[in-house]
C-alpha cells in the first residue's frame, strides 16, 4: 500500500521550513545566548523560536497531527501522523556562524518517515523528497550516485566524539577501508549524499529528530539509510546510522562495521 | 617602518579573488576528476585554474611581484612583494560539494604576510584585512571577540588526522580545556575567528599558503597567530599554528601546548 503523501502535506512542510528559516536568519552571527542542556548539548533562542513557530503553523493546519520536537517535547507521537522536527540540526555550527547546520522537517506515517525537508536557511539551500515524492534541491532533481567500492567512498560523520567503545572500533574499521573521512558537516552531509557527492554517512547516538528528515529525503533520491545492522530506522531514537547512495557500498559498510 | 600596502595592491587583491571564483563556481558541485597529489592531498582542474588565473593577473599587474602558490610553484620567491596562493583551500569539501573551502590570497612584504583575502565563492563571502588595512567581510568591519578564559573557547581545527605523536598529545591536552572542539571548516574557521564567533584555530602541518592570508585577515581584526611555541610565522612552512582572538587564550592555549 502506498503512504498517501498529499500535496497538502508538501505544501506545508514547505511553509513549516519557510517560518523556521525565517527565525534562523533573524539570530544567525548575533552572539545569541547558548544554553546547554540536561545531554551538555548547546540550544539557543533561535532553535526555540524556530521550533515553536514550526508547531504552532501544524497545530493550526493539521491539528490531529502528532509532533516530536527536539526542544519542545511529543504531543500526540501516536497519531497517524507525526511531524519530527530539529529546528537546528548543528546548533554547534550555528552558535559559531558556520552554515552547515539545517532545519530538519519529517512527516512520518504510522511510525515511518514518509516526507522529508533539510532546510538550509543561510545558503539558501531546501531538499525534500519522500515517498512518491522525487528528492530536489530547490525545485532540481537529485540522485545519489554510484559507489560500488568502499574503496572509492567519500564518508561523513559529524564528529570523532560520538563513538565510544566498541562503536568507535566500528567506525575506526570502516573508515580504514574508505578513500576519505571527514567530520562536521551535520545534516549538511545527508543532503550532499542525497545530491550524489557524498557516499556514506555514519554515525552514532543519533535521535529520531536526527533521522527522520535526512532518510526519507535521501530515499527519495534512491540511496538507503539504516542502523549499522541493517535494520529499519522507523522512529528509533538513540541509534547509530549507516547512509549510503549505494547499495553495494551499503552493503559493504555493514560487513566492516560489523567486524 | 609601517609596510606600505597601497590602493592598488588591494584592488589587485580584489581582482585575483574575482578571477578565481569565477572559475571555482563554474566547477562547484559538477563531478570533477579528483587527482592525488605526491602529498595524497586531492586536487582538481578548478584548482589549478583558478591558480593560472591568478598568477597570470599577477604577471601583468605586477610582473616584478614573486609568487609562491599551491598548485604551480613558486617564481620570484625572493621578491620585496609576493604572492602566496591557494586557490582552494579545502578540496575536500570543495569536491564533496560543501562550501567551507575557500581561496586564500596574501601579499607579503618582505617575509611578512601584510594583505590577505579568504574569499567563499559559493556564500559569496570575503573577507580581507591587513597592515593598516582593518578586517572587513564583503566590506562591514569585522573583530575578533574577548576570551579571556580557555572554558569558554570554542576551538576548530581541519582535521584530527593532522595531529601526529606529540602534537596529537599536545591537541589534546590543549582541546580538553576547552568549552568546545570542533572539525572540518578549512579556512573559513579562521575567518569565524575574525569576525567573532570562533576562539581558537589549533592545527599541524600548514603550508605557507595555508597560513598567509588567514594570518593577515585575523591580525586586522584585532587577533594573534603564531606557531604553537608563539614564533612568528613569517612564510614559514610544515609549522602548527595556533590562532587565536583573544591574547589571554592565546597565552593559555600556547601553556596547554607546552604541557
Amino acid at each position: 500500500m502506498s503512504t498517501p503523501v498529499t500535496a497538502d502535506h508538501v505544501a506545508l512542510a514547505h511553509r513549516l521550513a519557510d517560518a523556521s528559516g525565517a527565525i534562523i536568519r533573524r539570530y544567525f552571527r548575533t552572539h545569541v545566548a547558548v544554553d546547554d542542556k540536561s545531554d551538555a548539548s548547546p540550544v539557543t533562542i533561535a532553535d526555540r523560536e524556530a521550533e515553536r513557530a514550526i508547531r504552532d503553523l501544524i497545530a493550526a493546519a493539521a491539528p490531529d497531527h502528532g509532533i516530536i520536537g527536539e526542544e519542545w517535547g511529543s504531543e500526540r507521537a501516536d497519531a497517524e501522523w507525526v511531524w519530527v522536527l530539529d529546528p537546528i540540526d548543528g546548533t554547534k555550527s550555528f552558535i559559531t556562524g558556520k552554515p552547515s547546520f539545517g532545519t530538519l522537517i519529517a512527516l512520518a506515517h504510522r511510525g515511518r518517515s514518509v516526507l522529508g525537508i533539510v532546510d538550509q536557511p543561510i545558503t539558501g539551500e531546501r531538499w525534500i523528497g519522500g515517498v512518491g515524492h522525487p528528492a530536489s534541491l530547490n525545485g532540481t532533481p537529485v540522485r545519489v550516485r554510484a559507489c560500488p567500492d568502499l574503496r572509492d567512498a567519500y564518508l561523513y560523520a559529524t564528529e570523532p566524539e560520538m563513538f565510544k567503545g566498541s562503536d568507535q572500533d566500528a567506525f575506526e574499521r570502516l573508515t580504514a577501508r574508505v578513500k576519505m573521512r571527514r567530520y562536521g558537516a551535520d545534516c549538511y552531509a545527508y543532503a550532499l549524499l542525497a545530491s550524489g557527492f557524498v557516499d556514506l554517512v555514519c554515525e552514532c547516538n543519533l535521535k529520531v529528530h536526527d533521522h527522520a528528515a535526512v532518510s526519507a529525503v535521501i530515499e527519495a533520491a534512491g540511496g538507503v539509510v539504516t542502523a549499522w545492522d541493517g535494520a529499519a530506522l522507523g522512529l528509533s531514537t538513540n541509534v547509530c546510522v549507516l547512509a549510503a547512495g549505494d547499495r553495494r557500498a551499503h552493503a559493504a559498510a555493514m560487513k566492516a562495521l560489523a567486524g
